[in-house]
């Protein structure tokens, strides 16, 4: 990182000069189970049938400001009540990050702990606070800390990330329901891993002013889009959508995905693969003994090891060829947790043959 | 505009609640000659290739977060000298967007007007200032009032749209170096228009650490990919690139540019059509007794009509099938202002037939 000159230095907030540069690990000839992706490509017909569509794309005009196409066919494919309004993001990121410029400067932001760590990093962008408050040790959320932390912090967002990365467990839904009672300010409650879970908020929406019901179709298995939508009351939409940046979703993105929402059972389909082959994983790292799990509704599974390093399991299995997630020190968190991303059948099988050769059983 | 309940209201910025909604005319079956797009579409064979190289797109990846292969592409196909940085946007209204994001609360942001609407639409999304200094009668750059407003206001961030929008002029070099010179902040050359003017300040950037120089790829024939990148010291584009959300650019933009850049012939021939058309274009509306026309080096011109309404004329273009844009009341403009942009000959031939008709001779 170059130094920056000190008249220039003293124009950026400190919050952003204070954080280290992203790091995305390379992955080049790694079988993946790092970042949540559906492992599955399109089928063949599939392709095919987009290419064919995306042959009338316009590249020289201007995609659809409103993208209304994708809004019909989105609402559609996910229930969407038709009362309520819906804006659209370059993946939940976005939004995330339009919800949280739409606050006052110096608002506060809440979120469990651990949890998706953009809540934290984009809060910190913008110069607002960012209170955690950690998960029980079940990983349940602790309700009276959390409403002790509005009375006393009153944050203007909580984001509340069902299910919970990078956790992979459903939060009760009367604990959400008691924040909510208890929130002064919005509630963001992050669907992410909906496709797994089943579970969702969004029917429960028109109920609540203050409700804002995030979704992606990342993990449905259009990572490669970057597309996200927040659904809530209109009168709070209407405001987001004056500072969503007109032209957002490019024209490529409007029709790959309602080209997409059409297949969503090709979509829903892998979905439930992943599913099943999420129970078996679960199974199959429960027999090890070196390893603790956690439960998972999500497409992804917590462990952690009872007496290797985490650090040093993550790289032999990087050396064997398998990428997965190391976690760090991440406060709220056992200590030496990994995670690993639910892979299709065989990769999935490659990653145990290999995690037992190394952790000590 | 649904109502916002009171507690929900005092957490949203109050610049947000005062905003209208944005508002996109409908252009359905109309000429559109009102967004400054390129009005060629690629050529088959091109389109052809690009579909072919589609077909090994992975949708259910995340993007590459440094879009490497694209980014060696742009510094390649723009020479961006190689001791620069490069930060990549969703367009340019993303880039305007980070900028902002990284400086302080309660920063000053100036900018000539009229400009580019979306300087002060995102400094007023972010809850900064905005300090417009009216352009000189000939839209030429108020040096005197800039450095005095430089002296005033310490703006953080200072746009200069290069060529500019509306009034297409480019403005003095030296004026530029002048503004540059003064100012504390940092200062953003924006070259959305560089296509048909041909002029940069890009090698110009190493000699100045506050200098930023913005490009789009919309007006260069790919409006619809939404593609924006600036370029600056390393210094600077590091810290830029630690609140840039690391998934940004999605997977078909990333090798849909890369694609394009290998094209970028057939692009600039294009622009180069498009220049002879402005020509073409400048002489026939400078013929028209009730017009008045303002030079142009973009690709689109900015007039005034002498005894007749701009609003009734663009309502009567746009009945006649022919869509460009109203001006509005904009402060520093003559009154009766319309902006047309550069379309195809057959398109400008219509537009002028229109317009003869309708303009009071």
């Amino acid at each position: 990182m170059s130094k920056i000159n000190k008249k220039i230095e003293s124009l950026i907030r400190r919050e952003i000069q204070e954080m280290a540069a992203y790091h995305v690990p390379e992955a080049t000839g790694l079988v993946k189970l790092d970042a949540m992706e559906n492992p599955f490509a399109w089928p063949e017909e599939m392709k095919v049938e987009w290419l064919q569509m995306l042959s009338k794309a316009e590249p020289n005009r201007y995609p659809d400001p409103s993208a209304k196409e994708l809004v019909l066919g989105l609402r559609d494919c996910f229930d969407v009540p038709s009362e309520l309004g819906v804006v659209l993001g370059n993946g939940s990121d976005e939004l995330i990050q339009l919800i949280l410029m739409a606050m006052n400067d110096g608002a506060a932001v809440m979120a469990p702990t651990p949890s998706f760590v953009m809540y934290r990093h984009i809060a910190n962008s913008l110069g607002l606070s960012f209170v955690g408050v950690p998960l029980n040790k079940d990983f349940s959320l602790n309700v009276p800390a959390m409403i002790s932390t509005i009375k006393q912090n009153d944050p203007a967002v909580i984001f509340l990330a069902y299910p919970n990365n990078p956790t992979a467990n459903l939060f009760d839904d009367d604990d959400l329901l008691a924040i909510l009672e208890a929130a002064n300010g919005l509630v963001v409650i992050d669907e992410a891993y909906q496709p797994f879970a089943q579970k969702t908020f969004l029917n429960r929406a028109p109920d609540f002013e203050k409700l804002l019901v995030m979704r992606t179709v990342s993990k449905l298995g259009l990572a490669g889009l970057r597309l996200g939508f927040v659904v809530g009351h209109k009168s709070l939409t209407d405001q987001l959508e004056k500072i969503r940046l007109p032209y957002n979703i490019n024209v490529f993105t409007q029709l790959t995905a309602t080209f997409a929402f059409k297949q969503i059972d090709v979509l829903n389909a892998q979905a439930a693969v992943i599913c099943e082959q999420r129970e078996l994983l679960l199974e199959k790292l429960s027999s090890l003994l070196g390893v603790e799990v956690f439960p998972s509704e999500a497409n992804f599974i917590l462990f952690s090891l009872v007496s290797d390093s985490a650090e040093s399991v993550f790289e032999a299995l990087k050396q064997a060829g398998v990428l997965i997630k190391k976690m760090g020190d991440v406060p709220g968190l056992p200590s030496e947790c990994l995670r690993v991303t639910v892979g299709t059948s065989s990769e999935n099988d490659l990653f145990i043959e290999k995690l037992s050769s190394i952790v000590k059983q």
